[in-house]
């Protein structure tokens, strides 16, 4: 993982462990998986539009969005960001 | 970036640039941007199904199958995934 | 088209032509085909995570935001309904 | 309900309860929920793809498909169609 994705996973780790008031992230903790992978869907089918229509600002705009749910649902699952690491490295080595 | 996603990012730029037959990444350059589009927003669902109701090996399979869906994404835009891990250390440090 | 579906689309045509200060439908069309194209998208998401977790209140309620915006996006290409009945009736006929 | 979506519910009805061999819609049942469940997200982003960057017919094509997946999606959590045009009706009236 690079540095930047570590310090992220830290982060939605710490966020999910000790909940600080009006965070974001501990928010969507708390509302739950099934808003959890809504927020997934809902930031691919942005990426999607961004893809399309949207200037370059916009695309990494929504692809950001898009790794942050990603690694808050495999956080909410008990999964973690390497063992996607490690499939593609399997898959693609 | 990781070496693992620097590898995987090299990998697809080179079947951008020198698209070898047979090649399912150079398929996908050569579909065009609408069909790279859909599948990012294909594995976003299927990211959210098992995310729901499927097992921990399958939402690694799926955010894998994203996670390079994506790269091919950004390459089709000519934009890069470090832009994207930019973007993420811009927000979230 | 049943008589539902026929005013739900009378309507939506007539907020196209004669906006309303104030219609969330005027609003859409206003915004854009990618803004239509992505709530269609979010609907679509929403749909799934209600058919996969959610009560079925939620889901026909997610189906019914679905079927609207899939017709403000029809009308927004210069389409109609009739056209996807149609497609329908010649398949499954 | 219009006479096309009567019969386009009765025939997804009838293949749920006596599925004949090598139907698709009976295939679908036999999988379950959560295949169900994706193939309207696919058939949402399909739309998505289709009405930003492809031709009326294709537009109108995913569109018919996604009506047809919202259905056997209903039918196969013992909801009906008719209880989506009651919701629309409910809003827009």
């Amino acid at each position: 993982m690079s540095e930047v994705l570590k310090s992220l996973w830290c982060t939605i780790e710490d966020r999910q462990r000790n909940p600080p008031p009006g965070s974001y992230t501990a928010k969507l903790f708390a509302a739950g998986l099934p808003r959890i992978a809504q927020k997934v869907g809902e930031e691919g089918v942005e990426t999607v539009v961004a893809g399309l229509s949207q200037g370059d600002d916009r695309v990494i705009s929504e692809m950001a969005d898009l790794v942050y749910h990603c690694m808050v649902l495999l956080a909410a699952r008990s999964l973690n960001w390497d063992a996607v690491e490690d499939e593609l490295a399997r898959r693609f080595k």
